[in-house]
């Protein structure tokens, strides 16, 4: 299961303080992400690395109500347009195009996404796979307070619910 | 658009017609695809090519009555059970999963596919990659009446149908 909390934060401020937590930094993606309507709790996208030419399709369902937990699959395609398109031909309208950046920072087996989302601001996904989800999000909220992030900086939506605002 | 007709024969017979007309043997596949229940004229599947570890998407409309003419959309992607996990939990059904071993020639523009299908026989496709489905056909019986192949051993079906009956 991924298990992630989502923060709203100030870019510069948490990139140093993710650095001096020892965290080091993995990769840069550029990611265009197409969204299509499916009904919640389910989740379908195609993404595009476009720095990395790597795209994605992802299918989740949501596991709480505060968009937590996930259950996950994911695997690497050849060709975005061609997974649009196919989408699109089987009936699916696309909900939302979100596009970001993304900065990604490992510790030990936490990953940190900072992401400067377009139309919605810059935010912190803090993620960890794990087969327990309290666990995880001890861990997760061990190193969330190291960096001064508190619960009211928690953001429960969905990107695709933000963008859509 | 995809142009293909698909004849029934006999096996070891039409392998030698194919070699002595002049066609070179371009490789092999052991083939797995799994259809999933969309309405006609729309057709899905993911496909594995086992001994080639290579995965594929295929979306496809059918353009014709006799299931010769197809729109078609494939890209390969890295992973053959994700992507079946997928497909079922965004709530597809599968409809047939068919087995085959291919062997596939080319000739100029022309490619065949003898197909050794497990529960429906011996098939060969002759396909043609075109924007003209009447010059692709014109083609395509040209070099089928080469192989002695006439009207009566064209086999309308799809393979799908051919499994399910």
């Amino acid at each position: 299961m991924e298990i992630e909390v989502k923060f709203r934060v100030n870019f510069d401020e948490i990139k140093k303080k993710i650095e001096a937590l020892g965290a080091h930094f993995s990769h840069f993606e550029e990611q265009e992400d197409v969204y299509f309507k499916v009904p919640r709790p389910k989740l379908l996208r195609v993404r595009a690395i476009h720095n990395l030419t790597e795209y994605y399709i992802t299918y989740k369902e949501i596991r709480d109500e505060r968009n937590e937990e996930f259950y996950e699959i994911e695997f690497k395609i050849e060709n975005f347009q061609k997974a649009v398109e196919m989408f699109r031909g089987l009936g699916y309208e696309v909900e939302a195009v979100i596009k970001k950046k993304r900065w990604v920072y490992k510790l030990n087996d936490v990953t940190f996404e900072l992401n400067r989302v377009e139309k919605a601001g810059d935010f912190l996904d803090i993620e960890v796979i794990a087969e327990d989800p309290e666990e995880a999000k001890r861990k997760i909220w061990e190193v969330a307070k190291k960096l001064g992030l508190k619960e009211e900086d928690v953001e429960p939506r969905l990107y695709i619910e933000l963008i859509n605002e």
